[in-house]
């Protein structure tokens, strides 16, 4: 984190919505909390303000740190902040957890007032129009009636495109960052061994692992192994630790022999330790589920026909998650029905997890669009 | 299968060599058996004989049925038979189940003779060049000085690639299809995590699942359903799956929802119910060992110098465990070396299991080089 941008300390805050929420399950919550971060100034027209939604396991906290704790910097902390693509100085920032996460927000972690015990496994399956609608009661809350963007990597893509057309007035661009209009059967396939792994660990006791005091890490672990090798490419996981190994020499055990071994049970030892696996399953599904063309007979242009926003999409050469040619589908659509829409490629060698970097070329392109934008 | 052509009812046979074998991994095992399988005649010259080298879940049971089995086809009887390409009227074609495996030959499941329990997880790992070394004493005893040929894909193919730098007296022609040189960082990566999901099924117990009467199902049905997405292409699972319900809606549920988990679940559960956990983890090993040109400097060029047979190369343009990219790394190291070598890449939508379909150009292309194999 370069020091002298930083946002500096900052605090999440909570927003309390007692109205009840009709999920698209058709399962109605009594009403829900938003754990919530903002940044920057909201300007007297109120015209100024960013939602940036997050991916699988994002959450609110974007930017900054938080007091006491400086190495618990946002995770797009190289994006915003003032003189950052996404300048604070100019902009009013807001990142929220979602429905149905684990950082705060109510989820399969909270009190179910039903029962005064965790929702686990009774939290329902939520879907991305879940969240946008929640989403838009925040922005109500905080006075925002349009957003100058709506802003997403990957699933918080998914979110930025669902918010332009579930309320086409009420923001004005969408930039959708190595996304798709909807899962193939290789991501669904991916998702569901992830699913598949979590659900077997004898520790998940039917979600309800809490009331037993323990939690599903082992298949959690191997959820996010699986997940890691689809956000890295394949030459970039070759760059860095090709077969390398561990001990310089083949150990004829199953203790680690190459290094990308190493790499990986580190990120998944250290993702199950913090993460909720109910959260995992619920974000996988929302993921899943997304499918704007589906009411349209699977013709996105007539799904997008509705958005009013401009549209800024990116995607990077080698992003297997979530290919270019995805990315381009969404272009497609829009140029059918003459929306705005720029489109551009980014060649870096880093994945689908690429739009969480500082590609030089990438943060030039995000800031020269959002200086473009009118507040 | 096409019942004119099927070579018929076929039956295993077991090979005992009570010679002890060094394994490379220092381990000397006092002796093994192997079960294999024959198809045709061997000529009087026993210039006919062709080796098939099966890859990860493979065995000796290649062509044919079993007596009173009609639906136990051997898995590449659309190859191998009177009248297909690899010719039973005119080869004499062997198939075997490599040490370690899980189908009669020295393996987890054997007895260990020096507790009188099986081996489990006490087997060791062996590599490639083992096998390739048990498959030499197999040919010593059907008397088969020189092959015409060593055919195999994928894994099979590095077996095939082993035996030409290993005896480059005893065959004349190597078939390497759907092959690689050696894996890469995310090959290992995908092995590692389905490894680990065997590893910690609770039902493991160590590798000694059997002493205690349980099978590590779910962890290998894990491992499976990860597999399982490496050898389809992304495309071919579009084109199969895309996102078909099961129920046509969905559920909200961690029930089947897509097609193509409930295909995934089958795979997985229906592999689980007979292949032996640990022979999954040794071979994984063998593929992540495999690398001829580590004693080379990294030079496979250098490294397939000693190797006098001819090669055929042979890859799929959708196959993304082992592109078409390494099989042209194997190419080039041959060309290189002025060796001889032909190469070719079957537009096929199928992916890495390609190399186990009859798609016609394919197939045709193996029976031409076949028929161009003098005996």
């Amino acid at each position: 984190m370069s020091q002298e941008n930083s946002i500096g300390i900052v605090a999440p805050q909570r927003f309390c919505s007692s109205a009840p929420i009709r999920l698209k399950s058709g399962v109605t919550l009594p009403g829900f909390e938003l754990v919530y971060e903002t940044y920057g100034t909201l300007n007297p027209s109120r015209s100024n303000a960013v939602l940036v939604c997050h991916a699988l396991s994002g959450n609110h906290h974007l930017a900054g740190i938080y007091a006491g704790k400086p190495d618990d910097i946002g995770w797009w902390d190289n994006l915003i902040g003032p003189g950052k693509p996404l300048d604070t100085r100019r902009f009013f920032v807001v990142g929220v957890n979602n429905l149905g996460g684990c950082y705060g927000s109510t989820g399969p972690l909270s009190i179910n007032p039903e029962n005064g015990k965790r929702y686990g496994a009774d939290f329902p399956i939520v879907m991305v129009e879940d969240w946008v609608l929640a989403q838009a009661r925040l922005a109500d809350y905080l006075g925002i009636e349009t957003w100058a963007a709506v802003i997403g990597g990957s699933l918080g893509g998914m979110q930025a495109i669902e918010w332009a057309m579930r309320f086409p007035d009420r923001l004005r661009h969408v930039m959708a960052i190595a996304s798709a209009p909807k899962l193939s059967a290789q991501n669904i396939a991916f998702n569901e061994v992830a699913r598949q792994a979590i659900l077997s660990d004898p520790n998940f006791h039917g979600g309800h692992y809490a009331e037993y005091g323990v939690v599903p890490s082992s298949g959690l672990r191997l959820a996010r192994m699986i997940g890691h090798i689809t956000y890295l490419s394949d030459s970039q996981m070759g760059d860095k630790f090709g077969r390398q190994l561990h001990r310089g020499e083949y150990q004829f055990s199953y203790d680690v022999d190459f290094k990308v071994e190493s790499y990986l049970r580190h990120q998944g030892n250290k993702f199950s330790a913090f993460f909720d696996a109910n959260t995992y399953l619920i974000t996988t599904k929302a993921l899943d589920y997304f499918d704007p063309a589906f009411d349209f007979d699977g013709d996105l242009s007539t799904a997008l026909a509705r958005a009013k926003a401009d549209f800024l999409i990116v995607s990077f050469t080698t992003d297997w998650r979530f290919s270019p040619a995805r990315s381009r589908e969404i272009v497609f659509a829009l140029m059918k029905n003459r929306q705005r829409v720029s489109y551009t490629n980014i060649d870096c060698d880093s994945g689908h997890d690429s739009f969480l970097l500082d590609d030089p070329r990438y943060h030039a392109m995000l800031r020269a669009y959002l200086e473009n934008i009118g507040i």
